[in-house]
């Protein structure tokens, strides 16, 4: 324990870099025991030098030319809380190039270039760790990687996105509308101005292509992705499901069956037994069902300044621990297993589907008769008063059917004179058990 | 990878250690790229070799002497999951002290044992692992000293035996009596004939030792733990709880202040909003809070042949990637808190408390009067109409009271001639959010 610090080089001071300062400085003598050594922030790269800070720190420590931490012989360690793409992706090459260990936060980046980064690390015997990048304070990458590490992962399934799934919740508890919740979100400082990778599942997903490619050994691309965002759900969509015993969640699947995968972001209906139907407000949770394992969840804050400094902090004892034992940039398992997208016949779920119809003699024998001919049985059917004169609402849920089918019902029921309007229609997961 | 495979003596062929030879065979080619070398089950430990097994292995494999594995140099590694003190005791100490590697799933062995069996693994550079030991296939020991390293832990609550909580969820769910819940879960194979460890609060005290440990880096000792089972549970305590917002859980307690702890072990009631209370039947979780993560919550299967199979080897792979890493018996951090435990007078928590009382003019005052001299206030109050004459039931809630506050209530209540029963008094843990 004699040894010299670490020489860390921060680049980022905003919410997550304020929150690493304040727990290095914080928990300094735990850190110490257990990574065996002193850990020192010795620079910080910022855009500019004379802004306020919520954290005390030494104004000689601040930089705002990232050479002064890239070309530092001195620092060891790069720690990466910037966010975006640029100048974070050339940054972390550069860093890592330079022989230099990285720990990021940047889901942005690993969901894009990660493969690339993690490959370069490999080659330079550094180790680059991302545990913040997704679901903040839960060590669920760890989780995947060591924790179930003998066993073959079958699903993924995650609410990784706390924003919006404390508008759904606010939508879910008090009824109220999607805009309104929005703006209690942004009020509240957890949704951004610009709400816009949020509320349309793009930061979802991003954090799903982590998790996916860890979970399946594989390198998916984030473009490969189809989401759909939470803009068009309504309280009522949110009340039927109710009423038939679901819970409406934005959630990420990552599925594999036989090798094929599938991974896509989209508001879904969750049986409520299922784990992830009480994780409510701005936490996030991640179910991950292996083979031998069977279910498990990894609850907790998806964001903040200390949950998501805290997953910064972890890596950065690990990188140190790493450092005595000299096998840095040994734990990185290339991906091994060849990528494989699921065709929409091998995609399967359970459907809910919201339809405004003519209210005429008939009517109902012509619609199951379109879900008959595609081979789509029905689990449950809801038949809800409509004020409107003429015409007569129904909520329906399908049993288990493959994309292609429902795609055939849709294109069926978009056709059919009757059929006034698809109100709304989502994915339903978990009500088997 | 053209590595000769790891030599591994498996001790005990029981249910886990069945699921441990079946995993190792399925998931062979991942288990090879995960952990850089091939596995191989060399010798198995048996009682009875011409008995017959659920699971098809070689029977020149078997071995009814332990000395057949401890005393062959070729083997590498010891997995011991026979269960109990004795033998395994004897049998890891000599595997450790003759240099092998140690993966178990024995709770008692480690909760009795464990800080001088991974003291000698530290100095014999030996690994001890023991993720199976706790909550089945959660890898809640590997979140707690990595995921969670960077933070001090406050925290941590666990539902950690199945058998006890897959009988208070039949008797909440279902009322039936605690007798019934319990022959159904020995009908189920959930509860064992003897059920004592289980329904005591025994087989939970020793897994929160192991966590209490871990999280606050201290010794602990199983015999200082005070422990109450569930057979006193009635299903009319759950009810009332119910109609309170409580669930009545099972729950191991462990918690530090300012450098002191507590760990107990007892049936408590949890707020509804607690992320355990959704915890339900065979499932095990464990609650983590900490000073910057915040909370935080692992969930999975808590038992079971593959659950705790796919922990056993998870453990395992770690072990042979450290062999190739040449760091085996380093990640071991020796206990470096003293050990202070907290005194009644520094334990909080609210009570509730169902008294019978005698249907009296002027008992109330008298009651309130108990509570208000002992400076306990209580938040909420429930009266409850009783079929037998002259008495009356009621079940109070407190606001957060000391264990010593609560202990001099009790005392005056039992001294008060109009308190004709304390029918039942438990923990309330959670409501503060």
């Amino acid at each position: 324990m004699g040894q010299e610090p670490i020489r860390v080089g921060l680049m980022g001071l905003g919410t997550v870099g304020s929150g690493v300062v304040r727990l290095v400085k914080n928990h300094q003598e735990d850190l110490l025991q257990r990574a065996g050594r002193g850990i020192s922030i010795e620079k910080i790269l910022v855009r500019d030098k004379r802004k306020e800070r919520s954290v005390q720190v030494d104004p000689a420590l601040l930089t705002d030319r990232p050479e002064e931490i890239l070309h530092d012989e001195g620092i060891d360690l790069v720690v990466e809380v910037m966010g975006g793409i640029e100048p974070a992706y050339t940054c972390i090459r550069e860093a890592l190039e330079g022989g230099k260990h990285v720990v990021t936060a940047n889901k942005d980046l690993m969901a894009l270039h990660g493969t690339e980064l993690l490959s370069i690390a490999g080659d330079k015997g550094c180790d680059l760790f991302y545990e913040a990048s997704v679901a903040g304070g839960i060590p669920i990458l760890r989780a995947l990687t060591e924790g179930l590490s003998s066993d073959r992962i079958s699903a993924i399934m995650g609410i990784v996105n706390g924003t919006t799934n404390y508008i759904l919740t606010e939508m879910t508890r008090k009824g109220t509308p999607f805009a309104d919740a929005l703006a209690n979100a942004q009020d509240l400082g957890y949704a951004e101005a610009d709400p816009t990778a949020d509320v349309e599942g793009l930061d979802a997903a991003r954090k799903m292509v982590i998790l996916a490619n860890l979970g399946f050994h594989t390198h998916l691309s984030l473009e490969e992705v189809p989401v759909r965002g939470i803009r068009d759900v309504t309280t009522e969509d949110i009340r039927f499901a109710g009423q038939l015993g679901y819970v409406l969640k934005l959630i990420g699947i990552a599925k594999r069956d036989a090798g094929r995968v599938e991974v896509s972001v989209q508001p879904a209906l969750l049986s409520g037994e299922h784990p992830l139907a009480s994780v409510d407000g701005v936490f996030n949770a991640v179910y991950v069902h292996g083979e031998a394992v069977g279910e498990t969840m990894f609850y907790g804050p998806g964001a903040g300044e200390m949950p998501t400094a805290t997953a910064v902090v972890s890596d950065l004892v690990t990188v140190v621990k790493n450092m005595g034992l000299g096998i840095n940039g040994r734990g990185i398992v290339a991906p091994y297993c060849e990528k494989r997208w699921k065709s929409p016949r091998e995609i399967f779920a359970k459907h809910f589907l919201r339809l405004r119809l003519a209210d005429e003699a008939g009517v109902m024998a012509a619609l199951t008769g379109i879900f008959a001919e595609a081979a789509v049985s029905l689990e449950k059917v809801l038949q809800v008063p409509v004020s409107q004169g003429g015409e007569a609402e129904i909520v329906l849920v399908t049993h288990t059917a493959s994309e292609h089918q429902l795609e055939a019902v849709l294109r069926r029921l978009d056709e059919m004179p009757a059929v006034r309007r698809l109100m709304s229609h989502y994915r339903v997961e978990g009500g088997d058990r």
